[in-house]
Order: structure tokens, then C-alpha cells, then sequence
């Protein structure tokens, strides 16, 4: 038993065996149908049940994207793009049948601009992959999701994490891509400028577009200089109000934190236990600080004084890089840590994003929700963004344990909906959100469905996800 | 005379005689179609030959916008939205006539909430009065393009100005919008979080869009708070290379300055001229630093070493308000002091960007290029972004010297698109660099086509602007 069911889209059984037919003599080995290679290409860390694909073809190159891409057009046959399988919300699911277009052949840099501090990389490159190839530039990537997501996929679901308080999302981080649009050719959304205000700004409607609009096949990314010094330090408050207060006032006073973290009570216990560490089991941030060794030292004592200000305990910070290293590696694993809290149990990861005015209350209704509903579920959230994450620990078994789940995460979309927040900050809307979206743009959704349709009138675009079409 | 013809579109007669009866007698006076007043909101900043609206409706809610559209609409007469007519590539003028919508009644501030550093206002309000609005509040808007534009003008060019380096565009800080589409119905493209994943950017369609897609009715800013401490300098460079140098070092050192502007000798020139000054006649830096008292000294300090590093005189700063004020005075009137270098000249002001290791090369070639057309053309540059202004002098009397400027400017786009640049990084495109982005995106071109066909099936906003919809 699955949380939550995914509809199934009508197959277009002609269309998909003349493809099938087609790629393999087109691909060879580089086009598998095989059960492992299709399980592998829906099963992935999301919490849905796993719809697979016909087949799965290992592109290496922009022109087989393209002929891919032609191949399933002409037979109107869906394309699902897919890089490691890390998305949370069904990206990677073939409701309707179809073709898994794989990345992981497409790895490489394409070319590094120190100068400019940009990099053009093929999408199937990892951003662990990416970093270590510009170690030697004094450069680095800092979009940072926790997994080590692929580029193209973390454009597609607009992918932010841990230090988007800072750098931004991948919105703000893609200079250009790369697309094949749905008559097979290759369009570039933008030049190598650092602004511009020529034309509609296609780079932001691909990225986020979850796969729906086009094939990605190239993304160039701005960089950062890796900073002269970093600092990090934890912080324990007697209450999530308390910390979110501190998160305010910095974000407010413009102190330039790198990564603030908060950790509930609960996460921190897990912390704990999975990493042998012995932080107060209270409501904890984790901050991180960019800069040089002095206005590193004047920020953390900017948020010194904050958090004293705001009722914390000691705030205890270190430039020295293992023991910060020791410190983010608790954060970092907060999911297993989290998953570690009960091994017999499935995790369901979530996440909504609000007005931080409100993350607090936010946060303090979801604790009080989830101790009235039984649940196991810790919270971690990129406070400086007002996003958090909640992972409910269930039994995907028990049909009880499941609808208990779901039903909570039902009126979790729904507070930060009625927040004025978004629910999703970070993970998009895939399969699994489909319903809030609805209520959370309401008429906006005919305006998608109006580019979609304009786009990709076919609909063979990773059918099923973001919005349906037939309700257009 | 004028510089480059503009087209005019074919006028719907019958729907424009239906639209102007409809309107007087909703709107009474608040509609006007006298000469004067159609004059006035066709004739702006732009060099480009004013094509005047058959009438002007002062909207003051979002009902009479709804009703505007509506009406227009159904007759099939266009609807160009209008700020103050800042606009340099002639985004106001109506080609196919049609009605203009003056914003300059709905420019309320509609909410603000210092907490979570954002704002809602009307699209007619202009940046210097929200920034008076929010004085109270320890916060600003930052985004600068010059002139006091309207925020729905500078969000429709995607506009960005002196102090994106530090700040971003428009694309950055707005969170959201409410528009009224093609059908009259108004939508709204996001909730107030400060990120989001949840389906497609539709905000950053809009933002860009030149009024091409939709008109705006509203929209949510992110706000900054005012730092506490502010300092500027100014600092001469023998060459124009050694000032670019020094200014992507300082990028690439991540020094965050709030503004890098780049003015070359002949605008040194024309602002001591102007403004009684006697900075020296070669390519100079103007600086900001936002901070504390101790990181704006560490800015300034890290950027006196560069500037050294890089052959540049002494790095002049100041904190003192007065000081700085003198200083960033003499850079905001550089349009008005290169006017003055002859006034019997009319003057054209176009953009390019490009990255920011092409910018001393372009700036150098188009230098070049100014003294082999014996051109009175300074320029000045947001260096930090690789965009820079050139404003030419010219005699719009006289064929000859209309037909050099023509020349010149396409020389300037074609050799910024050649560097992988754009041909504008904050004009937009209007109806002065339609063939340009042609070149510089083209089969994006008919990505752009695809969406507006699908939100404006009958070309009823802003036509005329961006694209020709016939080459679809």
C-alpha cells in the first residue's frame, strides 16, 4: 500500500511499440527495456508507488536527445527525463508508459569561465561531480539540496537547500540552457550575460518546469568564490518561536549568514542518537558564515548578540574546519538520522515554505499536529527562507498508519496555503501535490496549461506532473 | 526625422471606434482622447518616433483594468500599459493604435510587512515615492535603473540599474504579481514565500514581458533593510582595461559592493563640466559599499588593494553622507551632463551586456568606434555586470548623421551579441531592437511566439513590441 494514489494516464499502445521498435535499432545497448532497468527508473526516493517506463535510452549526446525526443513525438509517445532518480514528488514516474531519457553519459563540463564565474555543464553532472571538477579554479557551485542531485534535475524541480538563504535558488543560479523543444530542435534561452532584459525570460520557465516543457541538454550556472574563511556554530533556544525570532532579526539586520538551519527538538534527539553527538534536545540552529576571517568574526558576533537577545543559550561557534565539518555532517544527516529514529518504519519527506513572519507559528502548529496525530516526524527547516521539511515516519502496511499520513500531510500543505506560503518551497509539485497546487494558484493553472499546451501540444513532455490537462 | 523607422500595424477601426464609445461612457473624464493627452503617453524618453493611442483611460482599481480588458478584448483593440514613459525603446508607442492604460492613479503602497521584508503595491507608484512610503520602516527598495520609473514600467522592462551587482533585477525582487489576462479574469503568479517550486515561474514570464502578455495589477517586492553604515569612493585607471581588471577581481574576490559604475574619459568630461567637478579625465570607478561600520572599511580596503593591484590612482573613499552624496550626484546626472557636451544635439541611450571578462575589449571597441564615426558618445557602465550605456549625440535634422548613429548602434548589438553578450541588459527590446533579438536568440524566438500565442491569441497586449507575430 502506497501513500497516496497516482493516476494512471491512458497508454498509447501503438505509438509506444513502434517506439520501443525504433530506439533499439537507433540505440543498441544504449536502449534497455529490460524489468531492472525500468524498476530502476521509477523507483527512486519518492514516497509514491512506482509507475515504470517502457524503456530507458542512455543518451550521450545533444543529437540523441534530439532524435529521442523526434522518435516520441512522432509516435506521441511521453519523454521522461532522468538523472539519479532523487526527486521526492514522482518526477521520474511513467504514468503513462513511455521513455526514461537517462543523463548519467552526459556528465561533462562543457567549458569553465573563471573569469566569469560561470560554468556551461551537460545536465546529467552531479553537483558533488561539479565541484570537484572546479576545485582547481578557487571556484565552486553552492546550490546544495542534501542529495547529490544532478544539474538538469535540479534545475527542473527548481532545487534549492541549506544555503539558498545566501546564493539563492536554481532560479537565481542558471545563466542558460540548453532545451530540445518538442519539434526536435535545440533552442538556447539565453547568451552568457549576467542580465538581460531581451525577450521573456524562457531560462526561469524551463527551470522548475519539472520536465514538462522540454528536454534540458546543457546549463550554464554562475559560481562563487570559494570563501577566504568559513565559520559555522549551533545555537540551542527554549522554544521554535524563540529561534525562528532570531532567524528575523538576522535576515532583517542583513547579517549575511551562509546556511541557518533549525532543527526541532525531535530531529535533534535523532541527531543524537545517529551521530553521537550531545546536543540539548532542544530547538537548535545551525548557522554557517562566508566571508573573510574578519567579517566572519563580525558576523558571528552579530548573531551572538541576536541569539542572546532572543532568550538562546550560549552560541558556539568555530572557524576550525573539522569541527565544523563534524558539526554540518549532523545536519546533513538529519534524513537518516531522522529514518534511524525507527528502521522499521518508511519515511515520507515533505516540505512547505512560508512568510517567515510566520514560520514559527508554522512550525509550532505542524509539532502539535503531529503529537496529536501520533506521529513520529521530525522537522528541519531552511529557516533563513521560511521552508521546512517534515519527515513522517509510517507504515506503509498498515492502512491506517498510511491515511494517518496522509491526512496530515493534507493540512500541512493546507496551514502554509493559509499562510500566504507555497507548499512546496523546494521539492516541486510532481505527482504528489498536484491537488494543492490547484488551490494554491487557483486561475494561474489555465495559464500554465495555456503554455503548456502552446509548447507541447502533444503533451509528450513528462505527461502527469505539475497539473492534468484534462482539466483544461 | 527619426532613427529607425518603426512599423506601423494594421489598425482595427471598427473595433477602436466600438472601444472609444464604451470607455467615455464607463470612464467619463477618466478617459481622454484629446491630442495633448495621447501626445503625452506616446512621446517619451526614446529616440524612436512617438505612435500615438486613440485614447487613455486613468484606471484606479483593478476592476477598471478588468473592464479595460475586457472591452478591448472583445473589439480586438490593443491595450498598452503606461508608467511615467520612461521607457527608452518606445514599449508605449501604439503602432496599431489602441488604448493606452495610465497607471498613474494606482500607485498605492497596499500593504508592507517589515517582518518579512516585503511589500505590496500598485503597478503606477514610482520607486522614489514606495521608497519615501517605506521610510519609516528601516527598509528600501533597492533596484536604481535612474530614472523615477513606475515598479510596474520596471517590472515590465525587467529593469535593474546601478546597484544590481549587489541587489539583482527585477527578476530577483519581485516575489509576485497579479495580472489581468487576455480573458479579463486576473490571476495571481505566486503566494508570498520567499521561494517556491510549486509549478511554473509565471512571475518571471511576466517580469520582461513588455506589457506583451498580460497587464499588471499589482506587485509583491522583496525589500532590504537600509544598512547601516554606507560608503563610496572613486578611483581613475590609466585605461579602461586596468578599471575592468580591477572590477572583476573585486567580483571575483566577492567583495560584495553595492554598486561598481565604470564612466570612460570623455563622460569624466562632461560631468566635471556639468556638475563643477575636476576629477580626472580618465576611465574611473564610482563605489559603493553597504554595511556595517567595520565591513564597509574592509570593502573599501580590499577594494584599495585591488584598484592599486591593477595600476589604478589612489582610491578616494568616504563615509561621510554629504561626501557621498556629492559624489553618486555627479554619477546619476551623467545622462543630462553628456546631453549638455552639446545641446543642440538630440540624444539616443542604448545598452549592451556581455560577460564580465568581454567588457574592457567591447567598451574599448566601441570607443574605437565612437572616434572612427565621429561620434560624441560617453559612456557608462554597471561594470560589475558587464552592462554598459552608451548615450550618442546626434542632429535628428540632419539624414546623414541619423544614418551614422544607425550604423553605430547596430555595430554595438551585433558586437555584444558576438562576445556571447546581449543586446540589452535592462532597455528591453520595444520596438528599437526587435531585429537584434532575433539574432541574438532565434529558434527561442519561436518558443516566445508559442507562449504569447497562447496567452494573447488575438495580440491584443502591447503589439507590436519584442517580436513581429507575422514571422511566426
Amino acid at each position: 500500500m502506497a501513500v497516496r494514489d497516482v493516476q494512471s494516464g491512458a497508454r498509447n499502445e501503438d505509438g509506444i511499440r513502434a517506439v520501443l521498435g525504433i530506439l533499439k535499432q537507433a540505440f543498441g545497448d544504449r536502449f534497455q527495456t529490460g524489468q531492472s532497468f525500468r524498476e530502476q527508473h521509477a523507483h527512486t526516493t519518492t514516497y509514491l508507488p512506482a509507475q515504470l517506463p517502457d524503456g530507458v535510452v542512455f543518451v550521450e549526446t545533444n543529437e540523441d536527445v534530439k532524435s529521442v525526443v523526434r522518435t516520441c513525438a512522432e509516435h506521441r509517445v511521453p519523454v521522461i527525463p532522468f538523472g539519479v532518480g532523487s526527486s521526492l514528488e514522482g518526477q521520474v514516474n511513467a504514468p503513462s508508459g513511455g521513455i526514461s531519457v537517462d543523463f548519467s553519459r552526459m556528465n561533462k563540463v562543457l567549458r569553465i569561465s573563471p573569469e566569469d564565474l560561470d560554468v556551461t555543464v551537460e545536465p546529467g553532472i552531479t553537483r558533488e561531480e561539479l565541484n570537484r571538477e572546479l576545485r582547481d579554479t578557487g571556484l565552486f557551485f553552492p546550490i546544495d539540496p542534501g542529495a547529490n542531485a544532478t544539474i538538469g534535475g535540479m534545475a527542473s524541480t527548481r532545487a534549492s537547500g541549506t544555503n539558498a538563504v545566501r546564493y539563492g535558488t536554481m532560479k537565481d543560479n542558471v545563466l542558460a540552457l540548453t532545451v530540445v523543444t518538442a519539434d526536435g530542435e535545440e533552442i538556447r534561452t539565453a547568451r552568457r550575460a549576467r542580465k538581460s532584459s531581451a525577450g521573456y525570460d524562457l531560462t526561469r520557465l524551463f527551470v522548475g518546469a519539472e520536465g514538462t516543457l522540454g528536454v534540458i541538454t546543457s546549463v550554464t550556472l554562475k559560481l562563487q568564490g570559494i570563501p577566504e574563511k568559513i565559520g559555522g556554530g549551533v545555537c540551542a533556544f527554549p522554544s521554535v518561536e524563540a529561534a525562528c525570532n532570531a532567524v528575523i532579526m538576522t535576515i532583517q539586520m542583513g547579517v549575511p549568514v551562509a546556511r541557518i538551519e533549525l532543527l526541532d527538538d525531535v530531529q535533534i534527539k535523532a541527531c543524537n542518537a545517529y551521530s553521537d553527538l550531545s546536543y540539548p534536545e532542544k530547538p537548535t540552529l545551525f548557522l554557517e558564515f562566508h566571508g573573510t576571517e574578519d567579517t566572519v568574526r563580525i558576523q558571528s558576533e552579530q548573531f551572538a548578540e541576536i541569539a542572546a537577545e532572543c532568550g538562546g543559550d550560549e552560541f558556539q561557534w568555530t572557524a576550525n574546519a573539522e569541527e565544523r565539518t563534524k558539526l554540518w555532517n549532523a545536519r546533513h544527516n538529519a534524513y537518516w538520522a531522522g529514518r534511524a529514529l525507527d528502521p522499521s518504519l518508511n519515511g515520507l519527506s515533505t516540505d512547505v515554505c512560508v512568510p517567515i513572519s510566520r514560520l514559527a507559528e508554522c512550525v509550532a502548529e505542524t509539532q502539535a499536529d503531529i503529537q496529536s496525530s501520533g506521529l513520529l516526524a521530525p522537522i528541519v527547516g531552511h529557516a533563513g527562507d521560511g521552508n521546512f521539511h517534515v519527515l513522517v515516519l509510517f507504515y506503509d502496511k498498515d492502512p491506517a498508519s498510511v491515511a494517518n499520513v496522509e491526512a496530515f500531510t493534507e493540512r500541512l500543505s493546507r496551514r502554509a496555503l493559509a499562510m500566504d506560503g507555497t507548499c512546496t518551497g523546494e521539492h516541486g509539485i510532481g505527482q504528489g501535490k498536484i491537488s494543492y497546487l490547484d488551490e494554491e494558484l487557483g486561475g494561474a493553472l489555465d495559464v500554465m496549461r495555456s503554455v503548456k499546451k502552446g509548447l507541447d501540444p502533444e503533451n509528450i513532455f513528462n505527461p502527469g506532473k505539475i497539473f492534468r490537462m484534462a482539466q483544461a
